[in-house]
């Protein structure tokens, strides 16, 4: 086996670590919580069913690319609640260190590549990240509204800071703002979000 | 909200199903089973990364998205194991009962097309297909082998049923045979298979 085919199949292997992951998100259903492979893969397929609502066009291979690999720093690195304050002041370096240890399994130019989608995802300044942003965000939306609310009751979560991560949402889409923002209030008016 | 993104909301709720959907093939260190959404995130990763080793040049994008939405079917048609030879005969008939229901979610234009490319996977008969179904069964070996064949000792598989399978393999890389190949023979010598 050449040792070009040999890092990618370990890289490929390693990745399987991500679907033991999990997120503060609770599956329809009040389900388990889920993990980041399965998000990965509900916001690649969401990012190819809403690809009309992206404020700008979007190569949509590139943009479900992102999707898929977005959280493989977290194999290392943990998942860090979005609204999980003391955590998000250190991500940032645990997330750096995972980056370059589990890309670099990949053969060097697979390792740039990626390295670079990944970068630019976190970066959000371009119209695949900004769009890519949105279903991150628009992904759990669908879920907890489905579940009457329950991850943000179980988090005492405020409407001030839902209202902030989908500021992301409203760059990479008007239209899916204005169906995040539907949602927020009702969960407002029903008292699961403080407001 | 406008009937068109109700009924693409919808269908993006009822695919997160396919999480629960689980299959045969355990996570890598002998973890539990897998589940669909999980492998199907992992195989579209693994097309873009082996994708050099397509027999036929293959379109990414829509190669990426056929492994992402393979398996929706399994939601009511449940997972049948590659080598459940009862399973497989009605097999067909669960997944095109499920297949008319799931998709009739989505707006007519969005349902005929993943249906088109449901099909097409199932056909065989493009690169696209071609390649996917190379990744359908490259990704449950490599966690197989790295657990030491642990699925295939569990079902007493053989290694007949197993090169059966691997022949769509061929079919869509001729270089990734190769390494299934060289997978299946240490494992028919380490017994983990029956000759």
């Amino acid at each position: 086996m050449d040792e070009r085919i040999r890092k990618q199949l370990d890289f490929s292997l390693e990745i399987d670590k991500e679907k033991n992951v999990f997120r503060q998100t609770s599956l329809s259903g009040k389900g388990r919580k889920e993990n980041d492979a399965e998000h990965a893969w509900h916001m690649a397929i969401m990012a190819y069913l809403f690809r009309e609502y992206a404020n700008e066009e979007v190569d949509i291979a590139k943009t479900m690319l992102m999707c898929l690999i977005h959280d493989i720093v977290e194999i290392d690195a943990g998942d860090t609640y979005a609204y999980d304050t003391e955590g998000l002041k250190t991500q940032k370096a645990r997330e750096d260190a995972a980056k370059e240890r589990i890309f670099s399994l990949l053969p060097d130019d697979q390792k740039q590549e990626l390295t670079a989608l990944f970068d630019e995802f976190e970066a959000g300044r371009s119209a695949e990240s900004r769009f890519a942003h949105a279903m991150d965000n628009m992904q759990p939306l669908i879920l907890n509204d489905s579940n009457d609310g329950h991850d943000w009751k179980e988090h005492d979560a405020s409407a001030k800071a839902v209202y902030g991560r989908h500021a992301m949402t409203k760059l990479g889409s008007e239209k899916l703002y204005d169906i995040a923002e539907q949602i927020i209030k009702k969960h407002i008016e029903r008292g699961n979000l403080t407001p």
